[in-house]
């Protein structure tokens, strides 16, 4: 997936920064990956997603508040994928839910 | 650059989100990047740094408060790695402040 800098609407907003080191080899995690992505979209709240993996890799997702943040969390398929997340395809995350006061944007296309 | 998960304090604590695109070719970007990186790092109110870039890059470095954040976007060094940012290095970014609420990780290592 090719992922571009979101098109948020002005502050404030949420955030859900979720850094993470993968296990050994796909597993599933591709497919499931793409899946999770389509479905966020798809969810009240939703605002957009940014992503990019080297050794570490990032996503942040953003959301309108805290409540569309917690559907999303509990959504049943959702919870089904991050309960594999923490069996097979990941060695270690961290998520932090942020609240976004300002941004500001440099476009030189 | 190799990143890990940054080891954060518990929350409140501030993030600054730069999510971006690059222009064509290095031009003296990774030297600059690795010297903003070090120089960040000894910074008050620095809190740690994650880092990783496909086509789009997405640097989250966290910070004590919007002070700590504040003067450091006004150091001598690095508005102008900032300046020729927009001059040079970048087509597109996006800066977003957040306040990180709340936090959890995972670790299976």
């Amino acid at each position: 997936m090719k992922f571009m800098i979101a098109k948020t609407p002005p502050p404030p907003y949420y955030a859900v920064i979720f850094t993470s080191v993968r296990s050994e080899g796909d597993q599933g995690y591709s497919e499931m990956s793409e899946k999770m992505m389509a479905l966020a979209k798809k969810q009240p709240g939703f605002l957009g997603v940014e992503s990019s993996r080297e050794y570490l890799g990032i996503t942040v997702s953003y959301w309108k508040d805290p409540d569309s943040i917690r559907r999303w969390k509990e959504h049943a398929e959702h919870t089904l994928a991050r309960q594999k997340g923490r069996e097979v395809w990941y060695r270690q995350f961290k998520t932090r839910i942020a609240k976004v006061e300002r941004d500001y944007e440099f476009d030189n296309y």
